[in-house]
């Protein structure tokens, strides 16, 4: 069966994570909104429908046959096992569960440096406002997110480099995603702060050299950051901590 | 086993979500920093452990026994089938997980209307930004999530005024609690609203009205809402949209 993926075409965003997962498993599957004579309407049909059954909030989501399951840790929750990218330790499963909302409240930290007051206005209407969150953000909540999650690979009793278990799991991949967001976003607080990050880096290194990674990264498939999506680089919000 | 709950002491907060759910099925749990001689030292030195494994980022988060599991959705989705608060059916667990992710999300929102600059500063430092950002989550996305969360209850193919499925799930109880919180935070925006969602205002009086909830409500267990927490009556972000 084809995993089906619905997201926004054009941008890396929220779909990343999953499709991070879906490739490093070379898994089955089809990018709906960029599927000719497919597209963003079949997403939008199926999210305004005003009679089916558990219609999805927002993109990204997945079908997986009749079931849809929206919101990216839900979605990697149940990839997660059948993709072999999920601990086998029950124990563990809850942990990396948890490890993946403490990355989407950081990514939607992210996308308010640019958006601090109205997701319905253009970042210009909203530049001041910004670069105040901007500030905020590169100054005392990179840090402590980041500083988290360099403690949870320090502290993992498994070692061997992974944030959960022994073995890759798909909070390894979303944090190899984090780092390079915020590479592009924010390069003069990440040069400023890798130091600090060790363990971290070095997940970002073996992520981005594993076979099926780098043949996603070199594909049409793996669109480039740009500024539609929630990392976006603008010098005024690139600022030093 | 009781069920230890740790969270911030003094308001309702996100642990809220989780305290509902624990006293609608009468579980034996301990609301851990209100415990004399264990308090908020308890929980911060679980947090801030150099050497522990799976340490949690913030809290609300649950131990049951051995297992520490953090955030709320991920505790609700761990609690729910144990509780008797879950449904069921696999399909619908994926669901009820999708939708507590989506109330997730409008709570970060909500927070940010009276934070929308710096979580690490006052309101009073940032009170300006606040009022654009309130104005924002009134006129916009206020409207957009709870009628997201009445075309759910609508199209439930069960009906019976449940979120999901045909039986009460920790979605019904946290949709109750979205509900209380923004009639105390923004009181003038609900009346203009309140027709357009008489499924959820149905949801919300059937919630209040079941036994362990109702004695809950009037147990000094349940805080008064407060302007410590995340729901937050401020006069001037009480905007008529």
């Amino acid at each position: 069966m084809t995993y089906e993926l619905y997201y926004w075409d054009g941008i890396q965003g929220r779909g990343e994570f999953v499709r991070l997962a879906l490739e490093d498993a070379g898994a089955d599957y089809v990018d709906v909104t960029r599927v000719p004579h497919r597209g963003t309407g079949e997403m939008l049909k199926l999210m305004k429908s005003t009679n089916q059954a558990q219609v999805p909030f927002a993109p990204p989501f997945l079908r997986d046959g009749d079931l849809t399951v929206s919101h990216v840790a839900n979605i990697l929750s149940y990839l997660g096992p059948k993709l072999g990218l999920a601990p086998e330790d029950e124990a563990l499963r809850w942990f990396a569960n948890g490890l993946q909302l403490t990355i989407t409240d950081f990514i939607a930290e992210v996308h308010d440096t640019h958006h601090p007051i109205a997701t319905s206005k253009y970042y210009e209407e909203q530049k001041e406002e910004a670069k105040a969150r901007a500030f905020e953000f590169v100054a005392n909540r990179m840090p402590k997110f980041l500083g988290y999650f360099e403690r949870v690979l320090s502290q993992n009793p498994d070692g061997g480099g992974h944030a959960v278990g022994n073995t890759t799991t798909y909070v390894d991949l979303s944090l190899f995603q984090v780092i390079e967001g915020l590479s592009y976003a924010f390069p003069k607080a990440m040069r400023h702060y890798e130091q600090q990050y060790p363990k971290l880096l070095a997940l970002h290194a073996s992520v981005k050299a594993r076979p099926n990674i780098a043949t996603y990264i070199a594909s049409p498939r793996r669109l480039a950051f740009n500024e539609d999506g929630i990392f976006r680089r603008y010098p005024e919000l690139d600022i030093e901590p």
